[in-house]
């Protein structure tokens, strides 16, 4: 699924490309580093754009979602690429629930009458659009059934700030089909949000000011959405757990228990369909009340206006509650020193539709690197820990595949995962790099020696270049000062959320991005004609990020030491505390001018008595939080990061007994998971992660330390002080831990 | 002419509306205050909505632009009405150059053709509209002829930062005709600038992102502007000089000496024109090259592109350069003690068309002012300094009336006034208060003692609460603690300016608004139906704003000591100081930057090289300048002002002889002289003000110590130095003058 331009994962090396072989690596002795980076600069030079467009022409040749046959074929067909390249490869079946629509009805009933045309026409040039007969039609998957009528409101992007702004508008959706516009959150907390509020239903449009004509030219003129095309997407309430919804914890394969539909949480309460523009325009038009503030207006050549009604709509729904077989390809090539120890590449292959940008830009780097990787076998190359590729099918509905192979396989995964790497779409710009802190180090490395196909700068320099001219000032200053780019914290939105969040395993996201506009995200227009247009279509960005990934998967299975590096995560750490007391004290802020003001008579003061607005509800004050636990965990991390670090420095010159490097990465291993609690985040266990989860009214975007600062946002004080407690321990415990290997590794290298 | 909501000029009074008889009053004698209250009090009660409709239903009735049959009719009228409520009142005449066109053409002439219609439509319902003959056609009043066929280059608002944007894509406008949006700046900025970069032609259209359908439903379903609805107005490049473009610095008298046409500098060098968004579509539509950035995109169903061409546009400009006579109304109430001290209050008469709220709102309060004043006259009050009231005509060209009447009695002016109070358009809404700090706290004063008609608090209590739910911390803080709303700083856009700038009197600018949607500024639709249905049709806020304006005249002409004080002075000085100091660090900041950045070649490693964007220029990193002569004279200031102000009050409790009170108020009405230099600003000599004046950039906003902040803009580091010194030796002269005047007060307070 990933997300569509808006919300940017992370940041990307010294003008250097090359590799330069003799430059030392984390975790290699100097001449393993030598041997090391000669096999990277070999597998450099395999990955083929040619090979790339081959496999994008074959992958996104047929809508292949879920439970089709073209996506089963797709699994197929990898596999015996996987296979001819030498590796050992297989499928893996999962049965999930996977709703398709029957009926679908939006209709305006007043005033006037308008059928949603629902549908998006093929156009001229483009083959694929006129697959009809195999296209699913556009909905949103997770949806409960439904047929509803009533007055439509117009909530922006159906946030919560909009619906603190439609209270001082004193408008309620109680009763109520909420019009919402795309962006801003994961889409399922756009149903979440209006039921919460008493909404009967919810309709999502795209907005042109969003990603259609003010945006750019449209598709097939241009890349951006046209008039009747429709985002599908998935609004499952992810934040509370992705997976099949039926199986939440537990892998659904046969025999599993299964949650009754009923009492699947993850399902929206209200019948949810989007819309295009096309589609949305005699909606708003029909609409009266309030003028719409001036950042809830879109690109539409109309007043936008709030409601309610006197536009009435229609909303029906009804889908056939199905089960679905999901395909993960998993393909290994075992690793010749400890096989238990396990580093994971994955991108998911089954899409919306075609998907030739999602999912398939990604995967076709990945199926270059697994032919490079096996290149190298045959040249003799041999891992020294197992290298696990992964092709997820079920992304789209809800990060199926990986959920549930994790879910599967998740004592192993705890117990053996180096780290996993993950990506989805693929653009032509800079690298996207998301992440557990430990691995800022690592994969900070590999950009620096990764060339960019535009200005021949290393991929890491342009990534930073471009930030500085896109930074604030006390952004500039870090870009520059700071040797490392930081890795932006995983919140979800593709495949790497059940290995950091759930797992609890070390986790990197990466993608290039930021240059090719993409407006027929989740649309039929999401093809191979698109991408030869519009996108990467020589594939030289393809070719980047399959030299990134196997170069990082490469390092990561060779390396003597398993190369993490944790400075960084006591960055992060002291980073997201302090984002914490900022929070707080904004809500202190926030609570005590809006009292005073309460009390000053200001907000009648300021109504305009032909368009009301109401005063804000009085506001508790917080109280002060004792942070000092927090802190005390984090500066005892920063001594064990410290001692570690340099202990780790020291060891890369020397070659020491293999037993006791083994017994350190086994323990490495087990780092991450200090950080995580069984028990789970409160009201939503599946997430373990302590320190990073997406955002329960965010979706996409990361909460971090979710406990506290959700606690916070909620005003539940005791709780953000039990959390704060909670997450203290957590980390205390890993500073322990990497703490007394410090002192091991820092007697072994006396 | 005023400004469309877009700036605002100013700021708002304790809960206590009804002035308190037993409240003391600056320079007023206990006794002496109970009097003056108890006659405002009787003021207050006269001014009459119901006349104030019928004025604006006879002087709106029919376009009224200068040199019209109605406009001449309507400055005979108000003549009548000035006369029968006891006025000694005249006609000003001056002739003015007044060109109107006789051709205009804009015609898209490749690709396709299109001829913009150039013409707005009557709509039902609103008899005025029908009056074609008499309306003047959309154009920009001092526009050069011209006769241009070129390409079309869209530059956003067309002000400064939009040419370096472009300069970073790659396009001049070099013999390019441009298209600009309305806002952001006096509209006379866009073809000087547009022309300052080598177009040959300027097209200016109002989107309706800005006030058309975007911003509410149009008219005449609602207040904003419709389809073929046109912004006419003046393109004179004020911040050089307002009034008669041939006749700069003196009146247009018979005989005064008269600039050849080529020779007046105000004109703008290109043939400008400008057109609505029904016009503007075409074009837009047909342009190609960049996707317009982000904050360039407007509201229409198009894809904002910035071209050169392909669209070819055609535009012809052909007018009559001829003189008009202006008639501004003079109306006097002569002063029983010191005839010789004047309090001026004036409003523009003239308008584009009907002009209903543009001047007629702010006009017919004038009139109920001047009655009301009348009737007290005939109850037995006498002013004690001279009433002037002005009725000004031809300020929608250039502020002709006011700037000739300023020029012709300008030694008198200067040696008599103790204020100037303007207004022009007046909407629901909160007290907008522009001026020269010395007035600050009288006219705090007077807004604590006026009644707000919709929430029954002082119109400064809904001010000032309005100001708090706006605010940001620092400025909440402040509107809690300072006993006194600042004055916003005057810069152009109505007849203060002439007073202000170039008389340098003290002045005020007021008026309510900030409620009502105002979208047919400058059309043939600001009219009476419009105002009835969407403004201030039960006249409740031109009741307040004559409330206002004549309680501050009537403080003023009645007051014992001249009832200025200074510390507002000093903070705004201060303020002023602060802000040029930052000016200067950002401009140090900005240019190390960019070089930084141009060494590391940053913007190339940030360009997408299908969509390049160019490196800009090194800039020269300014020097540190020598603030100590400013910093020591806003010290001395702060002396001065905290003697005066403590002597004055002090003084108020007394009745002191006449003679030396007269000699006092004589001296006070020189303080603000001495803020001025008859050599004026570098290369604008017409103003003199050192202290405030138009932005030679910006047009409607004031620029603050504009020598020194403008040659910091311009990079002129020795010219900035000089205008420190300039500047500073002005502002110890008043400060000596305020400390002189102190030390004889204190004395005999003693």
């Amino acid at each position: 699924m990933s997300r569509p331009l808006l919300i940017v994962l992370a940041l990307a090396g010294l003008a250097r490309a090359a590799a330069d072989d003799a430059a030392p690596l984390d975790g290699f002795t100097p001449a393993a580093a030598a041997t090391e980076r000669r096999y990277e600069n070999d597998l450099k030079a395999i990955p083929s754009p040619e090979r790339m467009r081959a496999a994008m022409e074959k992958l996104a040749a047929r809508p292949h979602h879920v439970g089709t046959a073209a996506g089963k074929e797709n699994a197929e067909w990898m596999l015996a690429r996987f296979k001819e390249a030498g590796w050992d490869a297989r499928l893996e079946r999962f049965d999930v629930l996977y709703p398709t629509p029957r009926e679908r009805v939006v209709e305006l009933v007043a005033p006037g009458r308008f059928a949603a045309r629902l549908e998006e026409p093929q156009v001229a040039g483009d083959p694929t659009s006129a697959q009809r007969a195999e296209q699913l039609p556009s909905y949103n998957v997770y949806s409960a059934d439904g047929d509803v009528t009533a007055p439509l409101v117009y909530v922006n992007y159906g946030l919560r700030d909009d619906y603190d702004r439609l209270e001082r508008l004193g408008i309620s959706v109680k009763g109520a089909i909420v019009l919402a516009r795309y962006g801003g959150s994961w889409r399922g907390i756009k149903p979440k949000l209006a039921a919460e509020h008493g909404a009967l239903g919810c309709l999502i449009y795209s907005d042109p000011a969003d990603d259609g004509y003010a945006t750019g030219e449209i598709y097939p003129d241009g890349p951006m959405r046209p008039k009747d095309a429709v985002q599908r997407g998935s609004v499952e309430d992810m934040p509370l757990y992705p997976g099949d919804p039926l199986t939440p914890g537990v892998a659904s394969v046969p025999g599993a228990k299964r949650l009754p539909l009923a009492r699947a949480a993850v399902l929206t309460k209200i019948p949810t369909l989007p819309i295009s523009y096309g589609d949305a325009q005699p909606l708003l038009e029909a609409l009266r009340g309030p003028v719409a503030p001036e950042s809830w207006r879109g690109a539409l050549p109309l007043t936008y206006r709030i409601g309610p009604g006197p536009a009435k709509v229609h909303l029906k729904l009804v889908s056939s509650w199905d089960q679905h077989p999901v395909f993960d390809v998993i393909a290994r090539l075992p690793g010749a020193v400890t096989p238990d120890e396990w580093v994971i590449r994955g991108n998911h292959h089954d899409a919306w539709v075609n998907g030739a940008v999602d999912p398939i830009s990604g995967l076709v780097a990945e199926l270059e690197e697994a032919r490079a990787l096996g290149e190298l076998v045959k040249a003799g190359w041999r891992p020294r820990r197992t290298i696990i590729y992964a092709a997820w099918d079920g992304e789209e509905p809800g990060l199926l595949g990986s959920t549930e192979w994790v879910e599967a396989h998740a004592d192993e995964i705890r117990r053996n995962t180096v780290a996993y790497i993950n990506s989805d779409t693929n653009m032509r710009g800079t690298l996207g790099m998301g992440g557990t802190p430990p691995l800022e180090r690592l994969i900070n490395g590999v950009a620096r020696d990764v060339e960019d196909p535009e200005t021949k700068l290393s991929v890491w320099k342009r990534r930073q270049l471009g930030e500085i001219v896109k930074g604030s000032q006390d952004e500039r200053a870090e870009l520059r000062k700071r040797g490392d780019l930081r890795l932006g914290p995983l919140g979800s939105g593709s495949d790497f959320t059940p290995f950091a969040a759930y797992a609890g395993v070390a986790t990197l996201s990466i993608g290039f991005g930021g240059e090719d506009d993409y407006g027929v995200y989740h649309s039929i227009y999401d093809d191979p004609s698109w991408v030869m247009k519009n996108g990467d279509g020589d594939f030289h960005y393809g070719r980047a990020l399959a030299q990134v990934a196997a170069t990082a998967v490469m390092r990561l299975a060779d390396a003597d030491l398993v190369p993490y590096r944790y400075g960084a995560q006591v960055d992060a750490f002291e980073k997201w505390l302090g984002d914490a007391k900022k929070l707080l004290d904004k809500k202190r802020d926030e609570a005590k001018e809006r009292n005073l003001e309460l009390d000053e008579g200001a907000f009648q003061a300021a109504s305009d008595p032909r368009r009301p607005t109401y005063p804000p509800p009085r506001l508790d004050v917080p109280p002060h939080l004792a942070w000092a636990p927090l802190e005390n965990a984090v500066d005892a991390l920063r001594d064990a990061a410290k001692k570690y670090d340099d202990a780790a420095a020291k060891l890369d010159g020397r070659k020491l007994p293999d037993a006791r490097v083994a017994a350190w990465n086994r323990a490495l291993l087990g780092a991450e998971q200090k950080l995580c609690d069984p028990a789970g985040l409160p009201r939503r266990p599946w997430y373990r992660n302590l320190l990073y989860a997406p955002g329960a009214y965010t979706g996409y975007a990361a909460a971090t330390l979710p406990g506290v600062t959700e606690a916070i946002e909620a005003r539940r004080w005791d709780e953000a002080e039990a959390e704060i407690a909670r997450v203290s321990r957590a980390i205390r415990a890993e500073a322990a831990l990497v703490a007394g290997l410090a002192d091991e590794m820092e007697k072994a290298a006396r």
